[in-house]
């Protein structure tokens, strides 16, 4: 299976935000992400980096509020 | 490896792009796709849709100019 983890890159630190990432549809200001069982979650955030041969999707939160 | 395939939507139709995808980057108004060879493409696109698990990356043009 070619699913991966999704997680949000915050000052220099990737979190963990979800595991098995099937889709990632974006939605608005933010992305659907959907895993393997079919559970969704919807993520203020955009996609910073694919990197899919390390099963990984980097996600940022949109521009800092100044 | 779980590379995927880069297509873009357009008119309801998938083209390919670029085959064996590993990293996605998005930078200005497009996406740099980096292949499993370091070949690189620059598309002025955006991501409609990942489906991971059928090794699918849906892209499409930004809005159309009306």
């Amino acid at each position: 299976m070619c699913e991966a983890n999704a997680y949000l890159r915050q000052d220099g630190k990737d979190e963990m935000l979800m595991e098995m990432v099937d889709k990632v549809i974006p939605e608005g200001d933010g992305l659907v992400l959907e895993d393997i069982f079919g559970r969704r979650k919807l993520i203020k955030a955009r996609i910073k980096e694919l990197a899919l041969v390390d099963h990984k999707i980097i996600l940022e939160k949109e521009a800092q509020e100044n």
